[in-house]
């Protein structure tokens, strides 16, 4: 079974999301069935790379709020998160570009370790103080937090091309399939989640894909095959 | 939909089964709505890197036959390639490791050319007279000749950690699945054909998958959601 959970840095209830997935998924009798790929989306394509803006004024700016309400609205998504768990620092986080980002996280997924890289991320902007955004040498010290190599951190983020179109890519994905906002959980392709419901929505998803998973997979054409193994390519055996 | 083709540029199956599968490809009237993805599979993973043998002695020594019986198979492969229209060099194509290749493959499909650079492959490898195998140096003008950047090419090469998860996640997913020859072709992960089949075997699986192709998503838990979009953060309205 396969998860796709698109996600983007900016979004406090990706933050809150994953956690009350993760809840779900540890009740999950298959979990270990379970691949899990975060997908790239960016709440703010056009901000500007390489900056990073308390988040309180700006959403104050963006949504035509008081700071005071922008204010409260990020201490009910502090509660929501420390209900669960997580630190969330209510005053002073940050937002910003989130595309080089991206570009690590399907690094890391290449890797094999993105969900050790999608914490770390999240943590840095959530629950610490230093500014998450803005600056390529806190990615790098972000990643190594993580485990990574800073070094290669470095040269993937040094290459603006790379994995640049697979960013590109998850965002079309994303467009294609409608997705309005995140996070956004697509189940076997077949069930979809829209945002950081609670987990029994989650554990309720898990168990329909698990009862329609596939059938192995039907063999079309025979099995009397012009294939090469390790013992020789075999010419069809016909008559 | 999509085609997952497990192959190896040792398979001269492959090479074969590949212009087959392209054959139904043209007649069928969704081919825009294709997505192939071509998998790694060594047929000897324990052939050393970087050496490069002649095959018909090699087939003759690993088979028990005689090389006179090994170039007759050569001849018969090479008769049915041509068939398809496809160069084979019937006299003198070598034999290798393709860990290699499979690498650069993967930083193809990255690139979104893996189709290109796989062509490439296996016309160096059976149509032109200079060993595919064993030469980094070989490999980056295989894929400058593919269009790509020689430089990144050997970047990718020399890196011996670049993209090898990747192959070898290839290579578990096949031995899951229980592959034991390429090629071997999976589509949507519903239904699957052995071999370098005929044409008609590869419409027959296009036009079954076409037919169950999956519904639009269906959505668990409401829309209600507690979602991050362009226009903000929406809590849940209740009641």
């Amino acid at each position: 079974m396969r998860v796709d959970i698109w996600t983007d840095i900016n979004c406090p209830f990706c933050y809150i999301g994953k956690a009350r997935f993760e809840q779900a998924l540890e009740g999950f009798p298959h979990a270990s069935d379970v691949e899990i790929v975060h997908r790239s989306f960016e709440l703010d394509p056009t901000s500007k790379p390489g900056s990073s803006a308390p988040v309180v004024p700006m959403l104050a700016k963006k949504y035509g709020i008081s700071e005071a309400q922008a204010a409260a609205n990020e201490r009910g998504l502090g509660a929501q998160a420390q209900e669960l768990g997580l630190a969330y620092q209510v005053e002073g986080r940050d937002a910003g570009n989130s595309f080089d980002m991206h570009r690590l996280l399907h690094w890391a997924l290449d890797l094999g370790r993105q969900e050790a890289l999608l914490d770390a991320l999240y943590r840095a902007n959530f629950a610490e103080s230093e500014p998450a955004f803005g600056s390529r040498d806190r990615l790098v010290e972000i990643a190594e937090s993580a485990g990574f190599d800073g070094a290669a951190a470095r040269a993937v983020l040094e290459d603006e091309t790379a994995y640049a179109d697979a960013v590109r890519a998850d965002e079309e994905a994303a467009s294609r399939i409608g997705i309005g906002g995140v996070p956004f959980f697509v189940f076997d392709g077949k069930y979809a989640v829209s945002g950081a419901q609670p987990p029994a929505v989650f554990t309720d998803a898990l168990d329909k894909v698990w009862g329609d998973r596939p059938e192995p997979l039907t063999v079309i054409g025979g099995d009397d095959d012009a294939a090469c193994g390790p013992d020789g390519c075999e010419l069809p055996q016909r008559g």
